[in-house]
């Protein structure tokens, strides 16, 4: 494995935090009312989509990245539904 | 160019409108206080990871979908330091 595809996929990995430092900040405030579901809704399909790209080519730096991807945007959808007030 | 790819492209693009979805409540509400920045500097710097990744694949897929999330993470982050209280 060459160095970009490695830096690629920690990349995509590291991008997927991005969605958990939502999750905790909804928590921390115990509100989401400026969070954006639509955002979420969008990049949950869209990771679903991905994926589905990255299974097609065999392409892990795709399918691993968009798994965590996967989850963390799920983690802000459950967060908003449960702190939507 | 074969389904996949373009449904992949169209796809990405459409995740980029998550983004401003974001950006259009920051601006209605003129609030961004339960918005995580941490998110959108996470997102801003990965996209701009895999748009150096798609330049070197020489993957239209990933150039077209990263150029126009680079757009939408950059429009959040604007609006929330322009709305941040």
């Amino acid at each position: 494995m060459e160095f970009l595809p490695i830096l690629t996929t920690i990349t995509g990995i590291g991008m997927s935090i991005g969605y958990f430092t939502q999750t905790y900040k909804i928590f921390k405030r115990k509100s989401a009312i400026d969070v954006s579901l639509g955002t979420y809704l969008f990049f949950g399909v869209g990771v679903m989509v991905w994926l589905i790209y990255g299974i097609s080519l065999n392409n892990y730096v795709l399918i691993i990245t968009n798994v965590v991807a996967l989850v963390g945007a799920l983690s802000v959808i459950i967060s908003y539904f449960l702190n939507k007030h």
